[in-house]
């Protein structure tokens, strides 16, 4: 029996065989064959299974996430029928006489390495995408079973390093009961997955890829953050009451789907969702969200081979707007470079990607992508309460630049004929510390801000929340943290305006108190964490809290802050 | 005729021949040789002169950096001895017929891929050591010549891409009357060694090895930043009286050399000095430098082949305290790691190296290294008056666990029998947003600040500073910034403690008056910009300037607050 302890990603007790996603050992020896015809044929084959397979995998895709995101498995397909890679794998068989194992491995690797060795993101993804369909075949050469989150049809967890964005599309809730990895945080691409699947999960596990076997019974519980590996009778029933006490629990929250969010006294906040696609809008509505508080339009942009017209944006959008009716949805425009890369936008590599090129940087020097997005988002906004958000504001001009930018496409659709709204607030994202310093400067001149914790935290800190090494100073509880925060919503409100946060601050337990207690308007979070938030705001009382404030923002450690508000929350 | 405009990176004028420090065209074809035995010896000879050369290179590297800094070039010397290297390039030439050209190539190629392929600091340093050498054999092999500033016997200026830590080092001010490249800005690592000889340069013009050819006439005016190419004899007359006018500036500002910094009313502020090495204190003497305001250790580390000992780092720290006499001196603590690499520690690559593991996160993991270093300093302490500051302090926890570790070493020395001052006093750097934030907090327990400039910026406004395409928002006047500083130099005043700042925006021009207005204590700059500065401080009013304060720190932008500036102090 051996227990682990990682980061609760998503809430929830799974229990359930393993299903360990990792490659099988691919190595082969190179043989000369005798029958090259029949080696030719075998290959052939391995082929024919894969293209099977990944015809599978991208029917599941465009069923879970929609077309556009089933388009991976296209190049994917591609590949396999590409003349240009397979015709010199056949030669080599027949003209060497080497088994088929070799033939590909050496193809393969002959264009990955041509295709890497480009200063181009383009090619440097096909070579990628070579890689990835080259196990797969390799996976069949060898008669080893090559691990399918699409093809998975029983109950299992799911155990690996780390879970890829085309993994998650793959993930079928009927079956995947939780999952669990050696690597990623809170805000990992896989734990976001997660919580909007609503699978339970545990991540940063760092060893469970070792711990655990194929076939092994595992408990995830993203509850606390335990994983238990072969667990005794005695253990199983424990977590199956903690699954039940979990389920009633979701019940209770459920009570208060309907409700308004209010503290103890009965001041209203409002508690939203942070979104990637029209299709999360469900779970929204499903939680009792109060709005959409952060539309990520990046998945538009991704697993494409160009740019989304301003027509496909236009239906996303509108879809959005129209199925939260007249609650407000605030859109984030392109966050785009750095470390989020587009195969069919060519930027340079950079030293530091998340001090880089990116976001509004971009935004304004490619203003042709820049305006396509702001018109769909101008001709979508009659279909519901659009507020439009600009990302990675560092300076006061960039949010001008950017504003009359707006305004000037706006003037264009009207001259065109479009319906526009005029009640369109447009505010910024406070993100970098520059903006959160200055705030009473700009929010003369925005409509609201809304509070990005993740990167804030991370430049504030200077630590970069994806380093292992230096993850013990992501620390939302900083001081430093808490007065930026407060400095933000105090110049908010001096000027009228509203302040919200969606970085995952604002959806955690500790941080809710303490941001009650400033004053926050908006409460931004994925979209199963809406009901607990409803439910612990419930019984805090606001004054209390606000009284606490200077209290809080002279401290001097984050660890300081936490055991305060544990004792005065109960905790 | 033609003109470029760069980054004026170091004060004066140069007016010289063009010396391009290109690597010629390497280029060669494969051929078959009949007489191998000849082939072997040409290789050999090739080998042999360039040995010659980085033998006369690592002579002048000792004269002018010492003794550590020439083990560079040692190892150079290493690689064009070593049989393992040399012997199958003569085994390809005797084998194969080939020239010595393919022979060099191939097999220098051949350990270069695979040193690079070992994860590990140590053998990809070997790698890039055979390439640097390689080409240098390969150009005597073809007949070019190899561009060599430690060979250069006439007065010329330097034309470059970028200039290195060994091309500086080589540099021979004798002949060498100024320098411009293509990259870089005025914190680049070019820049500073520039100030420190005291050369004229101009970084940053992007296209000045394309558009000036070996033995072109050039000026390069370090004052405003320009580079002219091929002057008119009217320019050389223009020039050569703004070199007139600028070495009678250098006799105005040398009359300060010996008087106090003190405002128009006589408020006495501190300037002092940036340095890296004990051979920089004479020029801090020379400038009327009234102190060292920081000591970059990092040099002592660099270009060796295992950690300085303390013996190697008494040395250092006592050469420098003994020379300043009773003048500050203070010494930053290891600041190493992210970009900064060590070929004998192995760190593991990072995505994001200014957001990494580095200077004190390093420092506290590995308190081996620390515990050496401030044992060296601790006893280094009775020979002067020395401060020691720790870099990139994020969070109090980290300053509480450097001091602690300070004091127990303290401890260990005295019981050991030495002598240990008791008058250190103990700072932080402040370049991380945190640590400005909550400065107050900080102030009850630190005895000084440091504000780091050129990093605070770059994390403040999350812009890699390095990187072209943001550096826009590099801006040393943003009201953030200011308002940042502002807050630091209050809370330390709050607390009866100093402030001082030792980056960039120390000895700016513009900076200078908003900084005497904020109260700023202490000014550490480039040795050179001592004088100006101090002549500036004369003609500038303390009080009127402070009267400015709330205004500038409540501006909207950087463009804002340098107009006002300029009109306020007629620049």
């Amino acid at each position: 029996m051996t227990n682990l302890t990682g980061i609760a990603a998503s809430n929830g007790v799974a229990i359930a065989k393993a299903y360990t996603l990792e490659t099988p050992d691919l190595s082969f020896e190179t043989k000369k064959v005798d029958d090259t015809q029949a080696e030719v044929k075998r290959l052939n084959d391995a082929l024919d299974v894969s293209k099977n397979e990944l015809e599978k995998i991208k029917e599941n895709a465009r069923k879970t996430l929609g077309e556009e995101h089933a388009e991976i498995f296209s190049a994917h397909l591609l590949v396999l029928s590409d003349p240009e890679l397979i015709t010199p794998m056949e030669d080599k068989i027949n003209n060497e006489s080497v088994n088929a194992e070799a033939a590909l491995d050496e193809t393969a690797n002959m264009f990955i390495t041509m295709f890497e060795g480009m200063d181009n993101a383009y090619m440097r993804e096909r070579a990628a995408d070579i890689k990835d369909v080259t196990k797969r075949v390799m996976a069949h050469l060898l008669g080893a079973s090559f691990p399918d989150p699409a093809l998975i049809d029983e109950k299992v967890v799911i155990i690996a390093e780390d879970l890829t964005p085309s993994d998650t599309a793959q993930l079928n809730k009927q079956f995947v009961q939780g999952f669990t990895t050696n690597i990623g945080g809170r805000t990992s691409h896989s734990a976001i997955m997660a919580r909007s699947l609503e699978i339970p999960a545990v991540v940063g596990t760092k060893t469970v890829t070792k711990d655990v076997k194929d076939g092994d019974m595992v408990i995830v519980d993203g509850i606390d953050g335990h994983v238990i590996i072969n667990p005794s009778d005695e253990e199983i029933t424990t977590y199956e009451q903690k699954q039940d006490d979990f389920e009633k629990q979701k019940e209770i929250w459920a009570q208060l789907k309907d409700e308004p969010t209010v503290s103890k006294e009965g001041e209203h906040v409002e508690l939203v969702a942070n979104i990637g696609t029209p299709e999360d809008v469900e779970g929204v509505i499903n939680n009792g969200g109060e709005g959409v508080g952060l539309y990520r339009t990046e998945f538009l942009y991704m697993g494409k081979s160009d740019f989304p017209t301003e027509e496909e944006q236009f239906d996303a959008y509108k879809a959005v707007l129209e199925q939260m009716e007249d609650k407000p949805v605030v859109v984030r425009t392109l966050d785009i470079g750095g470390d989020k890369e587009l195969s069919y936008l060519d930027l340079p590599d950079e030293m530091n990607p998340f001090l880089g090129f990116r976001a509004i940087r971009l935004c304004l020097e490619r203003d042709d992508i820049f305006r396509t997005q702001l018109r769909a988002l101008l001709r979508a906004s009659t279909y519901g309460n659009l507020k439009i958000m600009f990302p990675m504001i560092a300076t006061l001009n960039e949010f001008r630049e950017a504003k009359s930018i707006l305004l000037e496409e706006k003037d264009k659709l009207k001259e065109e004929g479009h319906d526009v709204s005029d009640d369109i607030e447009v505010g910024i994202m406070v993100e970098i510390p520059s903006t959160a310093v200055i705030a009473r400067q700009f929010a003369k001149e925005v409509d609201f801000f809304s509070i990005g914790t993740n990167d804030l935290i991370q430049y504030t800190m200077a630590a970069d929340r994806m380093n292992e090494q230096v993850s013990y100073l992501y620390q939302p509880y900083h001081p430093a943290i808490l007065n930026l925060v407060n400095n933000v919503i105090e110049a908010a409100h001096a000027e009228g305006k509203w302040a919200g946060m969606c970085g995952e601050m604002a959806g955690d337990s500790i941080a809710i108190p303490i941001l009650l207690g400033l004053g926050l308007d908006e409460f931004s979070m994925s979209a199963t964490s809406i009901l607990p938030a409803r439910t612990q705001i419930k019984d805090l009382s606001k004054e209390e809290l606000a009284s606490y404030k200077d209290e809080i923002l002279s401290m001097s450690t984050a660890e300081e802050v936490e055991a305060f508000v544990r004792e005065k929350t109960d905790q």
